[in-house]
């Protein structure tokens, strides 16, 4: 990209620039208020059509190429993102209001999410190989040869998230994982941060030529931000959806895709408030360490991070009231950071309002507003539990660094509270030592236990002793949960297992071994991990199947 | 059940019968079209509630039990079930029209597939485990202890289906799938076997209450159809649903699940014409076997199968004209069968009657009408491949023994023919010797290759050189498809890959060892094969993790 502002940049459909015809927009510098940057033209709806023709032309060649092949392009798309690492740094800064080093985490975390992609392609676990040989001798019935696998849906949209401009964005988990998977992507890119998400389309386009694949494997379209969205999601050619963002942006997207012809899954991340229960056993001692680690863990980003705390469970009595005066103490040091576009800020500014006017809600203490323009204090409000059991509205998500602190008497009644709440990312409980033990004693462990076993059917992550912001991103992780913090609680975005959401199996049945896909094949010349009459059969130490 | 006809039966919540305030409903013998057995008192929709809410509070005793308490109690149900097998087979041949073989067979796939879901919940693959151990030393941060499992969404609302009265019904796939993920079941049933569903459904009962599981993991409901259906899957306690049917009834449920306040999962297998190709080389020889195995897999079961053939690809010129004289000649000497219900048998009528009609197809041949009431004539048509291309009415279902024989002029027009089709259960190939050998040689090789790859985007199940009814019940199988053959081509309703419907993943995050739920312990207590860092570590191989 130039990096002049002379110049208007376009979408990239297929490795080329088109111009749209639905005028353009530029960039808002959030931290100056003020727009920033060159412009970029706005495909109409019309024009959308052509990124989704060349993705599911593009589909047939990328479906089936090899193992290798796939992981290969998967590398060199991270490292032409690693290359391009300071300008598309520089612009994201500009863009996003984020600091350069979280920034520079978030750049090598985009890149090492593809290369795990690469690494869960080359493997090839996910092809979720089931052989069954022939049985021509059974009774009553023979057995056919059924030979099972997975096959990509076809072309995937991915809506860009504002909050995280490269690792769940242009070239983030969902692009990632759906290459992966062998499905083409169709980018609709965030309009917050127009010049970050070309700079990585671009590196993404020139790993698909460095690579000899179809073209339109990847396309980054710009365009009115729900119009488009509407459209890719209606295109008959879109066979699934990926989107992080916004409970409203998501439940559209959910049911334009339920009332297609052919109705699609759209895999959204939503909205969650991602509970953190103090047990009374966690605050007998170390509580300045909790009150630190829970302010940095709500202010951070701006408390603009999908898993951010927005509800502490605190017990009442002394040590509880230490607990909250040294979290009060805390964030009055605490100052607010510039949040990523003016409609984010107001909304966090009004949804703490909201919070503020419900009866039984109190201020607890703010910090001080940040530099510039859209960097609000940080700000923790409480109540007591009651008054949260009977006010479902406390439980909505405020997307921003605002806080609820929840007093409660007893540790009996926070297993029925965590039951009543809605879907969530994550869920988090606070234990003192001496409670962890193999044992199974200590003051809080039945308590404990309760806990667990009411959020783990709420949350689809379940953490102990620690704070929900930051996901690890590997093999294990679950990045999901119950509606609303995703659209379907099935799957995750985030880790190895995202790659199951783009897939479906088929099976079969007596077809000719010359005309076998590799998968499956007898001599398993991919190498895979294979399941064979039931029973899994780990790469290399199988025989014939 | 007691088997006179003076008591009025009722519906079967956790156990216990439950009178219905919305009147009555009698099943219909359609062989002699008139009223039949006992009658049943329907539940108005508030008593719906009574149902789910029994599965809500059994969930979280029935999820928590090991994997061989699961086991042991399916391997009852089947037990039960057969113990009742002669009194369920005489009520289902009243019931349904069907042959005392072909449901003596049902029932004993209806015993196999319960007793598979106990291996596979004793094998516990569904647990989908997956260890990362913490990494305290790595840069730039630690890895924190992450263990991925499995757990069951909740309570499942099935629906049976009238074609499969035992096999697709009360203790049918979906039923024994989602109670071996851990899910309490509603089961909906078909009021064309009221009888049969009640024997099914008193021995499932028994089986709970056999191993002292809470009472509300199985229930069963009669109501008015449509009514009671949105009612069930409206509940909120309801977090998925199985349903095998019509595409306007699957399609109605889809609708209301997705209007929910929480959305949830519908797995519906709807509609399929189940297309079969004959190569021309297949044809070369062997033709009265091919017309006899047609004949017989079209006529099958009155043509009520899921994946009986509805379209004949067959070549022109004379050996394509001798296939389908042989076809019409073995047709005339067939016999229709009565039909499920008058309500089928009138749709299969009207829906003969709108193939007749489209331009440019014609009658080929017909069978003679059935003894008794509901028994039409299976009847073929054909139709040249322009026609058929041009016409997509003519790719509707017709269910029953209807068939439409398309004329293709060269092997090369199959594959473009192929990817227009709608969603299937099964796609099927014949090709003749010589072309399915490990040398890739033979006259239809590449025809045949350039099908597959097109089918297979299009099918659940693609097989070769046989007839796609017969469903195997196994480890490898896929019963399901892109839509409209199912609402979401992800899954299976047969085999055992159909219990990943019922399931999500959550992690564990530095969760204390003694608070660890039993799958993902350190020691692997249900001796599990696992993931572990990304590998594969099978059962009883395994270090500790």
């Amino acid at each position: 990209m130039s990096s002049t502002n002379d110049q208007t940049h376009h979408s990239l459909i297929a490795g080329a620039p088109v111009a749209g015809t639905d005028g353009t927009t530029r960039a808002v510098d959030p931290a100056r208020n003020a727009a920033s940057g060159p412009e970029f033209s706005l495909l109409d709806n019309g024009q959308v059509a052509e990124a989704t023709r060349a993705a599911a032309d593009a589909f047939a060649g990328f479906r089936t190429v090899t193992p290798e092949a796939r992981a290969a392009f998967l590398e060199t798309a991270a490292e032409r993102i690693e290359q391009s690492g300071a300008e598309i740094i520089a612009n994201a800064m500009r863009e996003t209001g984020l600091p350069e080093a979280r920034l520079q985490g978030e750049l090598a975390r985009t890149a090492n999410q593809l290369r795990l992609f690469a690494k869960v392609a080359r493997a090839g676990d996910h092809h979720g190989v089931r052989i069954e040989p022939a049985l021509p001798d059974r009774k009553p019935l023979p057995r056919p040869d059924l030979r099972q696998r997975t096959l990509p849906l076809g072309p995937v949209a991915v809506f860009g998230a504002s909050n995280f401009p490269l690792a769940f964005s242009v070239a983030g988990g969902d692009t990632a994982s759906a290459l992966a998977a062998g499905c083409p992507v169709v980018v609709k890119a965030h309009n917050a941060h127009p010049a970050t998400s070309l700079l990585v389309g671009q590196a993404l386009s020139a790993a698909v030529a460095d690579h000899g694949l179809p073209a339109g494997v990847f396309s980054l379209v710009y365009g009115r931000g729900n119009a488009i969205g509407q459209a890719l999601v209606s295109d008959p050619r879109i066979k699934a959806v990926g989107f992080t963002g916004s409970r409203r942006g998501g439940t559209a997207l959910m049911a334009t895709a339920a009332a297609r012809p052919e109705p699609i899954p759209v895999f959204a991340e939503m909205s969650s408030v991602n509970p953190v229960f103090v047990l009374p056993s966690a605050i007998a001692g170390g509580r300045d360490a909790l009150a630190d680690g829970f302010v940095t863990s709500l202010n951070g980003s701006a408390g603009q991070l999908c898993t951010a705390p927005g509800l502490l469970f605190v017990p009442e009595g002394s040590d509880g009231d230490d607990l909250v005066s040294r979290v009060t103490e805390k964030l009055s040091a605490a100052a607010g950071t510039t949040m990523l576009t003016p409609d984010i800020c107001s909304a966090r500014v009004d949804g703490e309002k909201t919070l503020a006017s419900v009866d039984g809600v109190g201020e607890l203490g703010r910090g001080g507003d940040g530099d510039g323009s859209n960097a609000p204090a940080p700000a923790v409000y409480t109540t007591d539990v009651e008054t949260f059991a009977k006010s479902p509205e406390l439980s909505d998500e405020v997307f921003g660094a605002v806080c609820l602190v929840v007093r409660y008497a007893s540790a009996g009644q926070l297993p029925s509270v965590a039951a009543e709440l809605e879907g969530q990312l994550t869920a988090t409980v606070w234990i003192g030592a001496g409670s962890d033990t193999d044992t199974g004693s200590g003051a809080d462990h039945q308590s404990a236990r309760d806990l667990l076993e009411a959020l783990e059917l709420r949350a689809g992550r379940v953490l102990f002793n620690g704070w929900p912001t930051g996901v690890d991103v590997g093999d294990a992780m679950v990045h999901g949960g119950p509606y609303p913090a995703t659209s379907d609680g099935r799957s995750t975005s985030v880790g190895a297992a995202a790659i199951e959401r783009f897939l479906r199996p088929v099976v079969y049945q007596n077809v000719p071994e010359a005309l076998l896909p590799a998968p499956v094949r007898g001599h398993n010349p991919w190498n895979l991990t294979r399941r064979v009459d039931g029973a899994t059969v780990v790469a290399g130490e199988e025989e014939n199947a």
